[in-house]
């Protein structure tokens, strides 16, 4: 197929992971007495994934995060020069998805008129954060730490459960709890990235509404990730040798 | 196998996906601390589909919802023949389950002889809705976004999901889970609906019981889904095109 | 396989099912704020099943329950002269798991020396029941109606789950999960039984600490779930007449 | 695969069982409101071992744990002599993972230098216990009791899910899924270890930082769980005789 078909497919795709997990941090986890709270957000992410593995796996590959499209590159799984492509479209999907979770936000009162009237916490668009954007409160070494052995772990679990085509079937649920996984231990200290574009979105749709906090920070998100699923490439290369 | 057949598995599927979605919501979710609040009622959701889908799977393709029927005649992979008889026999179970639910419900008092004397909240048989009815007080503008995405995307994954057959063990997971995120994300806007006959039961239940509020809506959860289910008929005609 | 050792198969697997969904429920539902909840008990309870299903599936058809062995029978996939082994061994291994649990709570001192001390809720080693018995105070009406249409809808999904060997990977998924979903609905309605094993054991137990009331109550629970399950086995075979 | 690749993966393996279960209980498990609590707990054990199921258990058969190393070794799929490496592989990375979470856990003040400040609960390190250590309080015969049935109730679940080669595909998520289902059942007695590697880990870490009580009750949990899995792994060979 078509690059810019698979583009399309991963736009929709990352559009899909942004609205859904974010979605339900931003509308659904705080509610009083019957919210989802980390737990229905964890399992957001990952279904978010899951379903897509299965939806567009056979055009694009489904990667939606430009970390794993980096990881998969380096672990000699995907083209380079695809890459710049994949990762556009996956953080133009991820905008996407950020300003309409603001634009539906914003009918309950969320946000008013450009001001940021809200108290900064997890649910605020769901940004990534450390230090004072940290759900809890961790700093910047930890959420270094965090986001680069968490992205390098879900690279390693996705660079084997593709190792052999006979487990294809699970391989989407597999890497989509992988996710949800991910979430359970990580939301307290970054809100969870392991994945550039799904932080951009919320970050710029934050900026927008005035509150250009999470930008300063959206290095990290960059870095870590991409550190970490490199590493994971790299790692998993010896297992890949011919004669063990 | 014939219409008729195939109607009845519709009907039965449809009564267990109203049955199972809005009873675990009317009667588990808001239980003192130990309910299963929107989370349990996510998985409920989706897992009436998901049972289903390996249950009748084989007799009707189990649709459950006239949006799902819709889309998939536009997408090319249902005939618009036989939609009038699956629309027809899913409304009809979801009709029986509704009352089911409210017979039950009637026993623990929560509602009295004809007479609406609950207070009208998102337990309330389960009921879609806007402005007053949503859970969390969403209006109509954002109920009518909320519902064509969710149900765009929910037959934008179903379209996926089905379009190889090597994937076909899968397919009932990766759709019931999709029902349950599309929950997790949407339940606080308009109690989630993306499926007409899901949202015509509990309407005509509360109606019967001299609530009217929810029929005056329900035209929403009828259009809305809908529209969102062609949408995505249309766009995923385009990753099916053989020269990519 | 004889039907020794399928039996002693049945009896394992029954002994696990009351021992993971009771338990759960005993130990781990109402622990104050980090407790599993009904949510979590209904994942217990299918997760015994989904988890025996690949276990002792091959072996003795992991039915667990004697509702399942008689819709089964009823509906031609099971011989009804093996169904007498088949009920007293899950009836056997249901009753260990109960006195087991008893075992481990008396050492929370949930129980004393023989004496019921504790406050009768929907905890006490997890017995099924309407009334006061009933963990929200369904009536017996309710209850006969939830448990019949209860065990009829899982028996219908077992069926038709069991229909086609070519989902059969799927089948322990889809039919575990459809337990937990039945637990969604019904826990706060019966505490939800849908299998003649799973009561008795809890019921026994609980008449031996001093506490008779749920064996009284017990006929229901027999009852309930075999009709139900029979039902659906006539049910069933309409789907599978040869020229539909 | 060299004996020495199996064992790397192993390490890796185990410590992501650790990271992700103890961390998720550590960071997420108790957090107001939206906290993951015990059920969040359960499901994060049980990811880890399905995730790594699919990511390595073509390399080295995904054990993660000595008490299922010794099981499968009694029950004849495991070779004895490759036990010590395995067992050693496994207890390294627990111990790898159980500092990676006391480091960034000191981030949040939890500890301070060297002096255990923290009040001693079910979220220290998540370290495994009885009596004064267990979570609910449970003494110690209803914690090797519950140890030694949970594991060997694990053990026959593994040895039933892989002794056909049928439902490999199915394999790690009824494996994953049994170790959320012990955690659902178990948390509240011994914090649940069924796994060796998993106690010595967070107990060494929190022996570090001066509180060594869990060390002095470490001895049950490398006894409990491998006298369960060898229990399990002498009754599963009477399923496997030839002629039944």
């Amino acid at each position: 197929m078509s690059l810019m078909k698979r583009g399309l497919a991963e736009l929709i795709g990352t559009f899909w992971l942004v609205l859904g997990g974010c979605g339900a941090a931003v509308f659904a986890a705080g509610v009083p007495d019957v919210g989802i709270g980390y737990l229905g957000v964890a399992f957001a992410f990952g279904l978010t994934v899951l379903t897509m593995a299965y939806a567009i796996g056979h055009i694009s590959g489904c990667h939606l995060n430009p970390a794993v499209s980096v990881g998969l590159a380096v672990g000699g799984r995907f083209s380079f020069a695809d890459l710049p492509v994949y990762v556009i479209a996956q953080t133009i999907g991820a905008i996407i998805a950020a300003f309409l979770i603001l634009f539906v936000a914003a009918d309950m009162g969320l946000f008013k008129e450009g001001q940021a009237t809200f108290e900064l916490t997890a649910s605020s668009l769901a940004v990534n954060g450390y230090g004072e954007l940290s759900p809890q409160g961790y700093g910047m070494v930890s959420g270094l730490v965090t986001e680069i052995v968490m992205t390098m772990m879900f690279l390693f679990i996705i660079l084997g459960v593709t190792d052999k085509r006979g487990t294809a079937v699970a391989g989407g649920l597999a890497i989509g709890l992988a996710l949800t996984l991910i979430h359970l231990i990580s939301i307290p200290v970054t809100n969870t990235s392991v994945n550039p574009a799904r932080s951009t979105g919320p970050a710029l749709a934050l900026a927008f509404s005035g509150e250009g906090k999470a930008l300063t920070q959206l290095w990290l998100f960059w870095v870590a990730p991409i550190v970490g699923a490199a590493i994971a490439g790299v790692i998993y290369r010896f297992f890949e040798e011919p004669n063990g």
